[in-house]
């Protein structure tokens, strides 16, 4: 630990600016960042620090403890006071950390502004630049536009969605395919952007022609909920794993391609519409292109919670007869996609075994690691990829 | 504190609902929540805990200390570690704190799953119903749009902006006023989002009555950065007291409006558009709304810094030439704020002077407090209910 790392932009650019530091500084600034973390070296290796003279023992809870996996890793301290770790060279990846420090389970890296939060629980996260960091980061491309909406849908009630339109969706006339993106429990409209970086992927992947431009519609799957906690009437509930698979989501899926058929420019014909989500985003992809089979050509599990349902609803029921249904309209692509340690993998060994049976075509792509937004990252860059260049 | 404070609500539902835990446990769950807070009480007190069981000191930072100022508070701890403050009754309002532990300065609640950022620091924020905080809220109101867009400025560079749309703008055909809001320093188009309210407050106002639908346009005024941090191919910097004070601003802005004007249905007249911001912002609406005097007939400078232009830049030169142009127009309204602690305190009353000896028409308002987001909040919500309704 060099002493250089020991920095304080915030109070040296205003004390030039303002010519004073005392009143600014009281006012304006709310924190002293006091050393560097993350630094992000040439080979890969990352350095996080956290300064806590008095603790005891700090240890960094992160997704690239050696070997690759989710884990904690122990920090050392130096005469400072600074706790660092230094990894080996990572792989290019998004990765996301935090510190644990003397039995305080979850503290945020004070000196790195960049915060996603998933389900209730904010976290760091870092970029190795490479092949797959440069994808979830943004580039000098053109941009598509992100917008927070809000739709009545068959309930009765607003509900809010993320939509994402493609860089020159303002500037032309035409219409365009639409990809339904749903997320898990405990997710929201806002975990496909903020964890998945479906905006950075969208952006990247169009601007190098390997996915069509396209909408991309990021519902709240979890209809007692109308918004992401904090956006709606609802007030700041604390977030939890919650989620519906009692049938009520399904229900009210038309209305809300309706209203997008309605709000925007897109190609009304299940060709050029696709619907892909994770653990209960997957489990509704799939009840809800078999429920309406002529709705979907293009299907995506993702980690999917396949025989979840809660029992004795309507829409759960029937499966090989609504499969059967479903797959006599030649779906364009059925994709299946999970991790080989997912606690979910032999639910979905037991579905692809009932396709296989029934003869139905799909696609299936196996990764490592398990339930976790690493592969859900790469399933939707991998999926996108292959909507709307098919032909039935 | 009582133990029934100490829950651990995700793990409880994951359990329920997947029926096994230790699986998903390791593969969803990124943090056990340990104990409540914030606890709001029904008298506007307010409860902060954190389990911190081996600090020796446990400290609170933030803007409800006694007296409703900025400031720490001292934490108790109780048998089983759990550090507790519990406050005096407050006023409505937001409120935003972090803790200090042992020496580390800048602790986000883990407990708290609400957070926004203010330049560079993450801090937890909770809102206390009444008037104010109920503004500042999300209502059971009709929801405008908010959307991130990036436009091509006369700089040759693709610029974001956040743009809030009234909840009626899809479905009508008719054009908006334009309110264009602009940050401090330090802060990117995000910020009057995050911090500000701003979405909040105008979908209440509006459902109110009591300010017109308008449409709002957020820019970043750091010339320098084409986005907020993250969003751009400038990569994850780390955010700083930035800003420009050097004429860049003032110089792209007619092809902010020009934008502005080709892609939404505005009123392209000046008597239905505003510009105001705060601190810097303040600085720019002032340098802005007298370099093009028929642009904007309303203007509001909030907690304006506007003696700090950079020295030499012609932009800055014959100001009272400039603003004799610009009140020789009948501005609407001219609106000044600042809080009677803000360090720009006295640069505001001598350019007041300045107005006054003019003879300039224009409107004073002036609270406590300094150079804070809770002043720059009542700014606006005021602001935004006088706009578009005067005659010249």
């Amino acid at each position: 630990m060099k002493y250089s790392h020991i920095v304080s932009y915030s109070l040296l650019v205003l004390c030039i600016l303002f010519g004073t530091l005392s009143a600014a500084a009281q006012q304006n600034l709310w924190q002293k960042r006091s050393v560097i973390s993350p630094e992000i070296s040439a080979d890969g290796s990352v350095t996080l620090r956290l300064y806590a003279p008095a603790a005891e023992e700090v240890v960094l809870n992160g997704d690239f403890a050696p070997g690759g996996k989710s884990g904690q890793m122990a920090m050392t301290r130096s005469d400072e006071g600074v706790w660092e770790y230094r990894s080996e060279p990572l792989a290019s990846e998004l990765y996301c950390y935090w510190f644990s420090v003397d039995g305080i389970d979850h503290v945020v890296d004070p000196s790195n502004s960049y915060v996603m939060r998933d389900v209730g629980s904010q976290m760091n996260y870092f970029i190795i630049p490479g092949e797959r960091g440069d994808l979830y980061a943004s580039q000098r491309v053109p941009h598509g536009t992100l917008a927070r909406v809000w739709a009545e849908v068959n309930d009765g009630r607003e509900r809010r969605m993320t939509i994402y339109t493609p860089s020159d969706y303002e500037s032309s006339k035409r219409r365009y395919p639409v990809l339904y993106l749903l997320h898990g429990m405990g997710g929201d409209e806002e975990a496909w952007v903020a964890t998945g970086r479906v905006v950075e992927i969208l952006d990247n992947l169009i601007a190098q022609g390997k996915a069509e431009p396209m909408i991309v519609v990021m519902t709240n799957g979890c209809t007692k909920h109308v918004s992401a906690p904090g956006y709606s009437h609802e007030g700041m509930w604390v977030p939890y794993m919650s989620g519906s698979m009692d049938g009520s989501f399904e229900a009210m899926f038309p209305s809300i391609v309706e209203w997008v058929d309605s709000n925007y420019r897109t190609i009304r014909k299940p060709q050029s519409r696709a619907i892909a989500g994770l653990s209960m985003g997957g489990f509704h992809s799939m009840q809800i292109s078999k429920e309406y089979p002529t709705m979907f050509d293009y299907v995506g599990l993702f980690s999917a919670a396949i025989f979840r349902g809660q029992e004795g609803v309507a829409a759960y029921q029937d499966l090989e007869a609504k499969l059967e249904r479903q797959f006599a309209n030649d779906v364009a692509l059925y994709w299946i996609a999970i991790g080989s340690e997912d606690f979910l993998y032999e639910e979905n060994v037991k579905y692809r075994a009932l396709l296989d049976q029934k003869g139905y075509k799909y696609e299936y792509r196996e990764t490592g690691d398990g339930h976790v937004w690493r592969n859900w990252r790469i399933y939707i860059s991998e999926f996108a990829q292959m909507l709307f260049k098919k032909s039935k």
